[in-house]
């Protein structure tokens, strides 16, 4: 390769793997910020440990599993502990580590408010260092020049940049958390089966669910923007090479964040709910997610029509979670899961050289059906065993004081949470 | 063009167009520390909402309006809707899709507190898809290859990043908007004429200003940070291309930034008036704002001196509105109008290769005063149109409560705005 | 030189000195946040004002010691207020003030809520225009071309990107701070040496320290990140040159973070303390404060190591100054005098083409030594000059009710803060 090419491809990979490091930013204040300011330390420090040890494993096992030479296609067999190599290697290595980073975060803020840090870290590691990276080397992993590409690579499925790969994966590993945790305390009523058919009205009253405001919006915003900005990086830098192409990718991927807030906000406006920041965020988000796995192949029509469809399903789906009574305390299930699943199915329909094609988007549902499968069947029995072998769930009385006092001895505001500390109950 | 330099060129305005997207971010956090906390979410609804529908806005209209072929120098006619186009194409767009937010933006926070959310909206869309870009037609549109230039440009007006186009044109909208607005509740005390010469110097003491403090000092001062590094950006993009000379271009970016904060401190000083943290922070964002139009042109004691003398009009512009009864929730018109204009005659004073050159300096000051006739005009005749088509300003009762409630049905801070849920009035 | 790897070398510089300066917004927030929220606008405006003022200190004086013509090997005698000059020379200037701002504003957060404004500011810019940049000629000033180079250079002493230069420097500088200023009120109690054997021991229990827990965590996390991030500049734009070779640096960057984070957590979790946010960040930051030195030399699994023994070394330099009775309010000496050094020690230990020399481990440690000595003893003497002169510490009332009113006239969160403002003795 030209050395002036090499470092172009290099300074701008190096660009992109800060955005994406930084997006780890945006998650620590978002899932911070809608968490009850009691929990907050503790989202952030998941997010901020996670981040590191992650990339440790990732370092130690995961890239090898993920990029290394792949010859039954589906697990990389080398590049463990890379060190001693060139240094485009070492670029990508980069790269890969904060999208792995990126796959574990997705679940912690799922999980908020009632998990118990040590299973949670040991959780995300696990989903960094095996269940993301599987499923990546089916995807991505391989070379075609020696005919060892992971087994859906090799079907044809495409995801430039993730929207399976990192977020549905993500986010299918956040269901099966949500459901082994079961929702935080006081997110639901108890269901009461009634008898007489007057008793049943009252009780249907009662039978609701109450969602639980996060602390601090601004945050949640704050978190919000950071992490549209490292999606530029995100989906810019999945290209792995600099070129005049990219215009066309980051553009797509504004514009269907921009159509996923339109698309949350209008159909809001439809249901006659009120217009929340949470979920014009999330919408946006949605939007972002969907577009990765085809923003390099779309002309921006295209996106805008995914990011708009993603935004509705993001506020479709997190009514759908409340209705099955499913507690996500960031809906994170609904913005990487549904919106990555619906993002992987519209590079199917909208690849620009292959409109609406039949025979790929059968490829793409069948890529999205075995990440859902994969993840959600994995995640479940991670988290089954984790509970079983020692304990996931912090306990009551420690759900009630907060995460911050119980698990970390500290808490976030001092100063404005007086109740907190000085009350007798805490 | 050389596809290496046509490689860097992309990535250099991606880097660029990353900044300024960020921007929208520190906008937002500067603007929603700033008021009181009752109207926070609100503020940050204004920044997040709009920076997504302009941008569809702007693909959809404005940019046509500004960039397409202008063959009568006061309007371009084509590229609407952008796609099916080449990557450069789509990287401009990208680019100027992130200045047109900004543009809108900058009206966000000096209505803060009073103006209604969906009349906010659809002054945002039509300032960044009708006013920004027809006056953006007349500085940077149009090409000098088919002679179909924008007539200011013909003229030999001025203004590499924007002083005028950007900041100006933003700072004027917003001068419109809080005179039609008027100031909000508490602001200022009504004005009561006395007749006797005793109760003239009573009533003296009473026809008082009230400054209302910003609910989140640190956050205001995040914002501030944020900004500064999108001007980076913001500046450094501007060229549309990648070449050494950016290297000055982002150090007078840079020093007129510390030179505004500096000038600001020292006339404070010399006022003896306190030196707040909003105003060190404005007068370094005067700085920025008023080195956009010269910064590729002049040597850096020159951009130190512009900076220099910018914060200076920052802080006096605030004194001179506050003297008018104007209120301008974040001194958005001092910073943008006053010292984007100073920016623009600035260059014509300090350009390097025609130092105090009177016919430029005429030609800057006819742009200047065309980009307050029209925004000024534009903006106040729709602002008034809004206020009796739809009512713009909130009904005094929600002032009271605050927009977060009234308007979006939350609160940024449930946990620590106890008085604001709990309390019979709210 | 090619010109396309001039453009090169530019966009990458100036995307490193963007990264550097975004620090100074990470400072802010880590710093502001460890604070309680009665001084918290100070210590933003100390970072804010700094950073702006320091710039333009560097430009006039600094850059000029630094990087001038170095005959003697001990001061540069030229480049004072840099103008007129190529745009290469901008470019480098650029990315030199922002180190320089870093390396001043390192001493901010250890003096917190205790130091007086004015005295402050002074320090700052004699730390920015002459304490800094004077041990900077030394080991990177000159050039090896017309032999005259630093006299530290010339012995072969090796700081890729300032674990000395910067850091250190920084850290010991604000060691000295701390010991002149004495500690902030409550935080040691008063050491009562008794006479009888039974009143030892009760005493033993009365001289204990009390922490002082900040105000924000959420915003000292920010920091954290935001400095993370901006760690991908300081160190990849150390080289002044684009090339493959970063991806290296980069990534043994982010490693060495990550370890740190690692080490640190794992020391608690040995000396059975709680594992607080504030120790996790720090750690990280070591490790990242430690591989500035060393991360274009060694190979990652060094790298490693050097960031997980930094992460120890924050964590027991932290208890460390608290036995000495030392009160450093964001623990700036630790992560960034003890890490640093460790840092200067370890690329002496692990560079890759001559692994555990004891020669050049050496000539480390002689540098080591001597940025200890020089920072430490001019700081002494600067701060205990100003203490003489113009009163380096506030009033004890001052101190009790909080630099932000007593200084600046204003509060953080006039809402939040209700007590400081309306209690009678604030």
């Amino acid at each position: 390769m030209n050395e002036l090419q090499l470092t172009l491809n290099t300074i701008w990979v190096i660009f992109a793997a800060s955005l994406v490091f930084f997006m780890q930013a945006g998650f620590a204040m978002l899932e911070s910020g809608m968490v009850r300011s009691k929990n907050s330390v503790n989202v952030i420090m998941k997010n901020y440990i996670d981040m590191a040890f992650c990339a440790l494993a990732f370092w130690l096992v995961g890239y090898g599993l993920m990029f290394g030479s792949n010859p039954t296609g589906f697990f990389g067999t080398d590049h463990f502990i890379l060190h001693d190599a060139d240094s485009w290697s070492y670029t990508v290595l980069l790269f890969q580590i904060m999208f792995a980073a990126t796959a574990a975060t997705i679940v912690s803020g799922a999980l908020a408010e009632r998990i118990r840090y040590w299973p949670y870290l040991i959780s995300a590691i696990f989903i960094s260092s095996f269940i993301y990276p599987l499923f990546g080397s089916w995807v991505w992993g391989g070379s075609s020049d020696d005919n060892t590409m992971g087994w859906l690579k090799t079907l044809g499925f495409i995801d430039f940049s993730g929207s399976s790969v990192v977020h549905a994966i993500g986010g299918w590993c956040a269901l099966a958390g949500v459901i082994v945790l079961k929702p935080r305390l006081g997110r639901f009523d108890k269901i009461r089966r009634s008898t007489t058919k007057t008793a049943a009205r009252t009780e249907e009253k009662k039978n609701k669910q109450h969602s639980i405001p996060g602390h601090n919006l601004p945050m949640v915003a704050l978190g919000g923007f950071i992490l549209w900005f490292g999606w530029f990086g995100f989906n810019g830098g999945s290209l792995l090479e600099a070129n005049a192409s990219i215009g066309k990718i980051i553009l797509n991927t504004h514009l269907s964040g921009a159509a996923g807030v339109f698309g949350a906000m209008l159909l809001l406006l439809i249901m006659r709910k009120p217009l929340l920041l949470t979920r014009g965020i999330n919408g946006g988000l949605g939007g972002l997610v969907a577009i990765c796995a085809g923003c390099a192949f779309m002309d921006p029509p295209f996106a805008v029509l995914t990011g708009f469809i993603a935004g509705m399903i993001t506020v479709f789906g997190s009514f759908l979670l409340e209705r099955l009574r499913l507690d996500d305390a960031v809906d994170a299930v609904s913005v990487h899961a549904f919106a990555g699943t619906w993002g992987v199915l519209a590079v199917g329909l909208f690849h620009t050289e292959q409109l609406f094609n039949g025979k790929q988007l059968a490829i793409q549902a069948l890529g999205a059906g075995i990440a859902c499968l994969w993840a959600f069947s994995m995640a479940w029995l991670m988290f089954t065993l984790l509970s079983f072998w020692i304990r996931l769930r912090v306990k009551t009385s420690d759900e009630r004081k907060g995460l911050d006092y119980t698990e970390h001895f500290e808490v976030a505001y001092p100063e404005f949470q007086q109740n907190l500390l000085h009350s007798g109950k805490r």
